[in-house]
């Protein structure tokens, strides 16, 4: 299979495709070792785990380098790599606690990992870590847009010899993944809506339980009160950073009409600032378009925006291709409704759809008009005032006067609303609970 | 519908079915209500609940009579709506510690609970309770083939001011509750594998979160060192209460080969002393069989058995008619094994297979054998053997020296295993967090 490099558009890399005897082939293997993981004891799991952790520090370079090659974007792969680098830490440090909680519990002996493109090391570890240290044995199916990085995550596995008997990623597109989904004992899936469906339709078969986190629309409200500059900071950063293509991002910003103007000033000022990093990937602030068929989307929901009013005060209006890549500038929109689709679907872009609000329950109804109910943000005057907001926000993890705070944080138990996942709590310590088959024995 | 009476055959009762039309509207109402439900707060929902109790508790010989007639057994019934009152007590309790936890969770607004028919009333309240507690609506339809009761729970319902407007219980088939799944927030099934399976594909196209308890075919382990008078005390009452109608029943029955020749000798005693209930509904030990269609698959399964090699001791060849009913004697079949349909599948019988094992591990082996894994028992010299044995065991709630004690003891956190559930903690204090959208707010 070809990969296409988003920076430049050539298809520069190629993986060969397993076939379904390799997969059910690995699985067993994997199986097979399993047994023998789990009885080694959570002690055992935590130094092969620090073990791998070494590993990776070791390949740090080569591991940022392709996963820069498979994003486009360096710095942001930078963070990346040691937000995974210190999670192993705090997921070893809370595994070693939970454990010891009780020797009953058991792992879903083998758990299998399908991850998206955004953030392909973070997104395939942080359900493979917590499985791991469960006891199970897992297999990880990272996108087939963003492969580069599986070379060399399999080399760090390879290199502890504890690890690679349960441990293995492998590339392939949804039918390698729809092959691993009649395998697994459980399954852990980031992606669209729309795949997820097919994921939990095939799960239906044979009543495997699932864990998704899927699509995202979340919305950021600024109440009359709120400090502007600190608002239009958290926004344009919760908006751009990695172009948008981040679960977390605000996709809708609902505005107090007494401060509207006010803001999207500040916002055109801020917004003005950045650079679209497609002269250096190490300069300038917006990366490419990951995903060749997300422009599609974007390009679709900036012109519907378009023919139903919306006005856009700044950026891009339609993708743009420099030196074989795509990009969206950060772009402001005003006069956006409920009818668009900018408001509606997951862009996945640098977009700010800007709204005005007149009272505490239209932006409540607003923003919770919607499918999707992953995080949120609420900025206001006093904690008191947002957290009574945030209070009657249908979503799962909500910042105040920040954005995605959840996900910096990496505390606090949250679910995902709506359809925006499925299972158990993703960040917080009650995670692991997410993997575990507790057993009572009653004397 | 008419409605089939398990102990005269006689087809005695009807209801009228719902139209697709009226189960959405009943959706509707309840969704409208459940806001104002949830913002009552906890205390308020624990004293509308203990409010239930007493209108349940002045209902309560209607509520057995109905029940009585629903599954052909009266003491069983009793002991029913007694541990469901006693219930109600221990969830409000545990409520009101969940629920000071934490002010920011949200529950699932409109829950919907579909229950089977071998306890009636218990399997549809396990779900419903903590729903209501959590400030959900909730929606029930208990199984087709026991709706008498529902009468009678509709009264004490309406009965109270607070709870009729987000509590119905409605009598309908397979169509009524492929409405309600489509409605719902939250599904938690109790049944079999096959309407499960059914239930979970109408869910993964709206990506409905799931609670299911499904099947069984619980092991009862008996070691070499055990007390024979003990362990055959407890697989009669564990394999023949409620006529073998129920997910923890013992429906394999493995004993160490130095005592079984002596275990199986004291268990024909013991089971040659019970009687069925056929001449009267409070004499005897055994009621009818509830399902008519359940008679044919323990019938098959006798047929299947004998016809590969098994020898039935004492007990039924095929379920028998008298007055109407069917009815199933306390079974001992020796001589079987693994590949018989009696070792494999629910049997949902009083039937006892009982198998001799050399080993630990080969016990263990064939123990685990099994796509289902919800309960199961070891009998052993001590309580430390019995332990060990049982960590190896692959299932979610396992008695020592006693059989179904997690639903005895209704504390314990467990998860059902393999095909025999999906989703959280039934029993237990955890039992909640399968209720509540947990949302953190970070300020």
């Amino acid at each position: 299979m070809r990969v296409r490099n988003p920076r430049t558009g050539a298809y520069d890399y190629e993986f060969s495709d397993c076939t379904t005897a390799q997969i059910i082939q690995c699985c067993k293997q994997l199986r097979k070792q399993q047994d023998a993981w789990v009885r080694s004891g959570i002690t055992n799991r935590i130094s092969v785990l620090q073990e791998w952790k070494q590993a990776i520090l070791v390949n740090k370079e080569p591991l940022i380098g392709a996963l820069a090659t498979d994003t486009g974007r360096t710095w942001e792969t930078q963070a990346e790599v040691d937000w995974i680098i210190d999670s192993i830490d705090k997921w070893c440090t809370i595994a070693k606690e939970f454990y010891d909680q009780s020797p009953y519990w058991m792992p879903y002996p083998l758990t299998v990992v399908i991850s998206p493109w955004n953030f392909p090391l973070a997104l395939s570890m942080m359900d493979t870590i917590p499985a791991l240290l469960s006891g199970a044995a897992v297999l990880v199916k990272p996108s087939e847009i963003t492969p580069r990085f599986i070379e060399v995550i399999n080399r760090t596995i390879l290199s502890v010899p504890g690890l690679h008997p349960i441990l293995s990623f492998v590339a392939g597109d949804g039918l390698i993944g729809a092959t691993m989904v009649q395998q697994a004992d459980l399954i852990c899936f980031t992606g669209s809506v729309g795949t997820a469906k097919k994921v939990a339709l095939a799960a239906s078969k044979r009543l495997t339980p699932l864990l998704m986190e899927i699509g995202a629309k979340d919305p950021a409200i600024v109440m009359a009160g709120a400090d502007i500059e600190l608002a239009a900071t958290a926004i344009l950063k919760g908006s751009t950073t990695n172009a948008g293509q981040n679960c977390l991002s605000f996709e809708r910003i609902y505005v107090h009409e007494s401060i509207h103007d006010a803001l999207v000033d500040v916002l055109l000022q801020k917004t003005a600032a950045l650079q679209l990093m497609a002269d250096h990937p190490t300069q300038g602030d917006i990366g490419p378009i990951i995903f060749e068929k997300q422009v599609l989307t974007i390009n679709t929901h900036l012109e519907d925006a378009k023919a139903l009013g919306a006005t856009i005060l700044m950026g891009s209006h339609q993708c743009e291709q420099l030196h074989g890549g795509y990009y969206c500038k950060p772009t402001i929109i005003v006069n956006v409704s409920h009818n668009m689709l900018l408001m509606q679907e997951e862009t996945f872009g640098p977009i700010m759809p800007i709204m005005a609000f007149s009272t505490v329950e239209e932006v409540i109804e607003l923003a919770n008009a919607t499918q999707y109910a992953l995080g949120a943000a609420v900025f206001a005057a006093t904690i008191e005032e947002a957290t009574e907001l945030a209070t009657r926000i249908n979503a799962g993890s909500i910042s105040l006067n920040e954005g995605a705070l959840s996900a910096i944080l990496h505390s606090g138990d949250n679910l995902s609303f709506n359809v925006s996942g499925i299972g158990g709590l993703r960040i917080g310590k009650d995670n692991f609970n997410r993997f575990v088959k507790k057993k009572t024995i009653n004397p």
